[in-house]
């Protein structure tokens, strides 16, 4: 497939407004094209050159060559349904959704027998900014992107997804979508959750403003996380349930043998278990993101 | 009483080395004696001008006028036994540890009739450094330091431990030592206790290089703690035990419920939960530590 010449980008925020801009910046799309509620939104998209025009979801489906779905997990199928009758043979269509169990079944109920064309990805390139103006055409640059094909997916569709996100400086690794979902509730959504937790009990204790004074730099990174979105992360919690109640058994079960060490003062077995974290982490080696 | 000429520091480390080099940078100290297991250590600390001579426990305590205990809590004891016969009326003592029930139980059993020259401390400046190298004359500017005085104290003893860490650049409060050790379980020793069970049972995980592969910004600033010092850690959770496990037990009803709500599907109580989270953290502000 060649490079795309008309894009539209559902969702023109942070994700989707970075993709398209990435792409314009490489050289990669010809017009891009809108999708989204909000029109006053849309305007500044238009405004920071990141699209070139507002569309419906219909003639977004019409007239795009590549269709990124930038939008909640919750509103993917409604908007894949409307753009069904639309779609053209050969439009391909992404998603940069944080889990994928759940987009993949929406996206096979909305699509039926045109799931081909649908390519789930997933981008990871967490930021706390959203909306248009936060949109960056370096964002991807460095970043992985997940890919969880389709069985369905032609090979041109899957390859037209690569090498858009590799135009976005991005490097981009396949993997089916439950490792996916389970790698990411163990990466991802589980030091969301329990920044989250612990925070919502330091801030539920009644002498919590004595607490929060005391806090220094390790509470600071350590509840960093906890600042983000309520709704978003309540939506990948549910979206991806039953990873993560998994894996949250997994981390109650040393959370358990670090407590039973504790409370019979078991100095030896809380070392092992510090020390491994520790050396863990220490060997856990990236660019800062 | 007046400004100490004579200091000496008990483990020149960071946390003594940086006392002496701020002291002397304030101009409030004549002369610095080190005291310490390691003499290599010791003689850089001297190279490094941070104090003048390494000298025994004894003789810190037959010559100075301010003693700082900047050793762990589980040798505080020991050392504090060997200085007792030697202390010289009005000779200050006072400690760096990160808990402190514990802490008056050691020098009240060490120090007898003579506890009452000893003020418990706990600078809160935490630091990944170690060793002489790491002191650092600005390390406690700006940062808070708890003093946890003792119904023995005379007012002279505290006036002089406070203007001490006031010479350091440093905010002086003071609060019982129950009270400061359940607040700093909170946030200081149950933040690390969580990161470190977390990446203990990730790296533990079967497939723990593909997790660590896709971890990103959300787990680097989470458990960046737990690469502290596992023997650190590991004997502030054992000299603070009743006061962690009661705050585990605090965390874990938080973390049922959230984890209850997740199961059952119940997305207005996650949210509930996620936004009384965020809102206290973005509340949360401070200069970073």
């Amino acid at each position: 497939m060649s490079q795309p010449s008309v894009l539209a980008v559902v969702g023109v925020g942070l994700i989707g407004g970075s993709f398209a801009a990435a792409l314009r910046r490489a050289g990669r799309v010809g017009r891009v094209l809108g999708v989204g509620r909000n029109a006053q939104s849309l305007q500044r998209a238009v405004d920071l050159g990141l699209i070139d025009e507002a569309v419906s979801a219909e003639e977004a489906a019409r007239r795009a060559d590549m269709i990124m779905l930038a939008t909640p997990v919750g509103s993917l199928g409604a908007v894949l349904a409307r753009m069904r009758p639309h779609l053209r043979a050969g439009t391909v269509l992404t998603d940069a959704g944080s889990t994928k169990a759940e987009v993949v079944e929406a996206a096979r109920a909305a699509l039926g027998d045109r799931l081909s064309c649908f390519v789930p990805g997933h981008p990871i390139a967490g930021a706390e900014r959203t909306g248009p103006e936060a949109a960056d055409a370096l964002l991807y640059q460095g970043r992985t992107v997940v890919l969880t094909p389709l069985p369905e997916n032609p090979p041109e569709a899957l390859d037209a997804v690569r090498a858009a996100w590799q135009a976005c400086g991005a490097a981009v690794i396949d993997m089916d979508a439950d490792t996916h979902d389970r790698v990411l509730a163990s990466v991802s959504h589980m030091p969301h959750l329990l920044s989250a937790v612990y925070m919502a009990q330091v801030a539920a204790a009644p002498d919590a403003a004595q607490r929060l004074a005391l806090a220094g730099s390790g509470f600071r990174d350590f509840t960093r996380i906890a600042a983000g979105s309520a709704e978003m992360w309540r939506d990948i919690f549910l979206s991806n349930r039953p990873a993560l109640l998994a894996e949250l058994a997994e981390v109650r079960t040393m959370l358990d043998q670090a407590e039973a060490a504790l409370r019979q003062g078991d100095g030896a077995t809380l070392h092992d278990m510090l020390e491994h974290a520790a050396s863990a982490r220490r060997n856990w080696r990236k660019e800062p993101q």
